[in-house]
């Protein structure tokens, strides 16, 4: 396993070995910030975000600032002068002397792996059109980690848009590739995932797969329950939005039947689709999942840096 | 008095103890700053500036460079993905966990002040519509006793929109608490300040207060002339605003009975309320101001953060 | 020879011992950086961008980072407050005490000069409207000096717009001041250099010109060609920009008879002027010379701030 030089374009890329030794890797800063405060000093984080994302923006600055590394870049394309008309492959040709690691949110898919086969510094697909957003997948894996100290014998519910969602995608092919997952999906009936990553998740992985639309129907039986937003503009047609919105919300009575130990994530932000009287819940952990990203990225960094952590 | 940990939302929260500690601070800082340089390593400042301004945010950034700390955030709401509906009670709750101390502007009034309620790091208000800029004052106490050594027995004459700035109510408030002031309110009648102002200075502090048309009327007895933009929008119709603009705008011929120990105040920017031509005087003192913002707001953040200023 | 304090605001201000000096400890940063990554520690870089480069500001912005020192400013005047309306004097007198040395790119001609007029830190040009842009032309003589290992005795030739480029017009009058540098100046008729420009060149320096049409009639000759972009809007009529635009476009073809240690430059970005099959040529230093841009950058600034090189 060699981390160091690569880039991160697909979560997928990565081999379950790779991922948990990032998610080690997170969880051991998570636990000692301190010794790790100058683990990236003299090095410069390069945040090229062609759409503007300030909370994974803000996420790797953080990460970054931690370690002792600084940081440089740009928030929004319209600010920067980058729409000049230059391809993707000379911008980065430049960039890439400016910074030792770069994390590139781009609007059309496959920009970051195209600025990979040009950089001589480790390109981090920091989300790319619709198509993939992999730190967001580590934040999720590390978070579940931590809360339910392995990856493994679990049940995900996962609820909300699963067609077109994009963090759910990737959550689902990561987590089929970890031992003994089983999922339930919970969505309106037109929301459905996709039959090619049904088919890619149930014939490639074997893992077991309830379909449902009722939220409440396994509560008592979920370890993990991931909530996401469905957009309004998703729905066929209005009456169908309006029938069924307000059951794929989460409110306290629809928890009484959950685990206790029950985990509640979202990948933020959220609209409505979790009441806020759930926020008082100790088994809400979305805002803590938020933060625990900060340390996915911490360890991603420092690997594909190859920064000695024993130092 | 205990600063570590708390929120600047309006300065009138502080006591003018807390208030004189903080300035104190500031100006040790100022007369030695090579000693504080590494006072905030480690520490990120967040600059959440839900609209622009480039004066004050850039100041709160000075400020934490210099004490070795770092800063992320971003300049703009347009340009940060902050608009997609989310609530301020949940991006707060995402972002402390990428800072130790925040600066919020926001367009809304209050927007500070629920953000503290729900923030783990403490939140600097950096102005909220057209409400509270407290470090703004701040910065105008700091000056006051850096050029006259006590904030106390002094008469301040104040000149411009009264009724309306910001800026000037802040002041008007935060100067009545301490020892034997007295203000000369100098503005068009249509701009005097507004009656509850007046009321709650006058019986609760027992300040005395000259209203008054003229600037060049009470110029000899003038310790602190403070000046401010008067905007033309403001104005009941264009024929008064023609016949008052200039009697507004000082000139070296105007400050010639001024006392030679007066103290030139402007929040800045100016447009043309002030002649260019007083620059050059002594006892325009300004542009220093801006300067000494920089260290009102070190001074502000080492105490919030609890750092130990004799280490 | 004294570069403490000065600024920069046009490249001809400095004379060729100065230049010299600064691309001289470019090289020396740029062969050693590691001893140079504490040098400018507690310096604050303001980049003041009224209007967006990415390049020219990341370039800074690396420079600044990899010295040790810290970064603030904006990246437009749109997000920035600075178009309250306030001249750009009583916004440097502002400014100027946020940072240690300031680069500004400004629209209007003339604004850095006047900046500097105001400011009591070193101001760097950073390009201003048609005019000027000085750390280009510093990066284009030490990426010659590197490749070349001297700047003189040299045949170069420049391709492109030599009637309105500020890139070409400011690299022409500044290695004119070189020793025995001859000129091959390509271009369509209508878009050779302005006669006042040639005047000076020509009867101050005693530089030799030729002018021609082709780009391939001199080529065996040249020892340094540097290529721009044609604009089309550049172009009287379209029947000739359809005509001549495919003969100023460099291929490896055209590139057949050029000598084996031509240096290949261009200031970016690229539009189609040059090839992408050219990239793959050993003689092609475009990126190189980006490069190469932030150690002129770095040592521009060590020499302004003054630091001691030696320490």
């Amino acid at each position: 396993m060699k981390l160091k030089g690569r880039h991160l374009i697909d979560v997928n890329d990565f081999t379950v070995e790779e991922l948990q030794a990032i998610i080690n890797l997170g969880l051991v800063i998570y636990k000692n910030p301190s010794k790790f405060s100058e683990l990236c000093k003299g090095k410069i984080l390069g945040t090229l975000f062609y759409e503007p994302s300030t909370r994974t923006r803000l996420s790797f600055e953080s990460a970054m600032l931690r370690m002792g590394g600084t940081v440089l870049g740009f928030a929004d394309a319209e600010t920067s002068s980058v729409k000049k008309g230059e391809s993707v492959a000379d911008t980065i040709r430049v960039l890439d002397g400016y910074a030792d690691i770069i994390v590139m949110r781009h609007p059309r898919e496959g920009a970051p792996l195209l600025a990979s086969q040009y950089s001589t510094v480790p390109i981090i697909n920091g989300g790319d059109g619709g198509h993939q957003h992999p730190t967001q997948t580590l934040t999720d894996l590390l978070t579940i980690q931590y809360y339910k100290n392995h990856i493994e014998n679990l049940k995900v519910a996962i609820c909300g848009d699963l067609l077109f969602g994009r963090t759910v995608h990737s959550l689902l092919k990561t987590l089929s590739r970890f031992p003994n997952i089983e999922f339930i999906l919970i969505s309106p009936p037109e929301l459905k995932i996709p039959l090619h990553l049904k088919n890619d998740v149930i014939e490639k992985h074997n893992v077991k797969i309830i379909e449902t639309t009722s939220l409440e129907e396994h509560m008592k039986d979920i370890d993990v329950l991931y909530m996401t937003r469905i957009q309004k503009e998703r729905f066929f047609n209005e009456d169908d939005y309006i029938k069924l919105k307000d059951s794929y919300i989460l409110t306290p009575e629809k928890l009484k039947y959950a685990k206790e130990d029950l985990l509640l994530m979202h990948p933020l932000p959220r609209v409505n689709e979790i009441n806020y009287d759930v926020d008082k819940d100790p088994r809400a952990k979305y805002f803590q999942q938020a933060r625990l990203g900060v340390f996915a990225r911490m360890a991603l960094m420092v690997l594909l840096l190859g920064r000695d952590t024993n130092a």
